[in-house]
């Protein structure tokens, strides 16, 4: 690992938890407003919008938007699913910016904060530059910068996406280290000659739902950011 | 100065010595060499070829390069007046990265500091990610995000680098204000509806060649960082 200069991060699910965080926004902006709904469920149904919506642009069925547009559009969709049909523009635009105020999962904020020591660190996520920098304001990330789809101009799993985040560090793909708990992800990075580690999040979308060991061979398995941190010699 | 939400920041002369940094650098690693030069003759030789270069991508004569790939293509012009046509293609890499090893000017780092307790902070600079992403770490900056001439594809003034900065953070004109030592940028970023914020560089260039006040009307003049922080009630 002596040569990995940086460490490319995926955001939703590997270090925030969007399925809690999107459940406790909505609970808080809606319920006062009279509504109750499944909290949980609504979560669910808004990330199952998150693939076909990116898939759009990818291929190139609409033009590249940014995150926060898709979110929107997702939101629109799910809304009658919900009973939110009646919910005004400002409390949908509320409501889409519970993105930006997702929790981090508790290791992911101790273990950055190591790997920052010893390692160039930027979230390449399919989340735009504005909700990156809001997510990192409220979590206390220090990020070099924010790389990932907007800079891109499209979506992960595009090869386009990590070789921009590379460009932007004038580092070939072999010193660059791509965090997910997702393999592919993972598979996609490696592709273009990232590395790549892995981070288990078990529980991402409900006990037992996420990948407890990647499905693909990997640089390095994590169990957490502690251990990713530990494994990095940092 | 209620709405303002985010400072987009100048970086070469305005928080860092660029003419200090590029002549204690090229000292640094030429006279080990056996060079003797001029020091600071050649730090303001390459840096007068800075705006030239530029010009040749805002006229479109050119495609966008990375500034790092200007100021590599400038030190080659300069070379041959200050003995330096037979460094080697190493030694002139590491040269060129003399750019991203800029001390701050002593009150930037107090002043982004106190800063940052209100507003999301931001370079807009003509200055790469890379580029930005090292000055950061060699000066301890904390920035939310870096934008500025490579994520716009163009070099200021032209009016897509602030725009595009302004789009990045989700934010109108109105609610982002450029900070800089000189008139010429801050013009350009009121052109397109930013507020505007003056820092005082009177020795940028050497004693007396700097802007001691603004050539052109500012929201706010300081004559430091840490005047611009007291200004901006931080």
């Amino acid at each position: 690992m002596a040569e990995v200069k940086a460490l490319f991060f995926d955001i939703f699910g590997t270090v925030v938890d969007w399925r809690g965080g999107i459940a406790r926004e909505a609970k808080k902006l809606l319920k006062p407003l009279g509504y109750k709904l499944d909290w949980i469920a609504f979560a669910q149904a808004w990330r199952d919008e998150y693939q076909p919506a990116m898939e759009e642009v990818r291929a190139g069925r609409i033009p590249f938007s940014k995150l926060d547009a898709l979110h929107r559009r997702n939101l629109d969709r799910i809304r009658p699913k919900f009973g939110l049909e009646k919910l005004n523009e400002d409390a949908c635009g509320k409501l889409n910016t519970a993105w930006h105020r997702l929790d981090a999962w508790p290791d992911a904020i101790k273990g950055l904060k190591r790997l920052r020591k010893r390692f160039l660190l930027a979230p390449v996520s399919n989340g735009n530059v504005s909700l990156m920098a809001n997510l990192a304001r409220h979590n206390g990330f220090h990020w070099d910068a924010i790389l990932g789809a907007e800079i891109a101009g499209d979506y992960k799993s595009k090869p386009v996406v990590y070789r921009a985040a590379c460009a932007a560090f004038d580092l070939p793909p072999q010193a660059c280290m791509m965090v997910a708990a997702h393999s592919y992800d993972l598979k996609a990075a490696a592709a273009c000659g990232l590395r790549t580690a892995h981070v288990a999040r078990p529980d991402e979308a409900g006990p037992g739902t996420g990948e407890k060991r990647p499905a693909i061979k990997v640089d390095v398995a994590a169990k957490d950011f502690v251990d990713l941190a530990r494994k990095l010699k940092t």
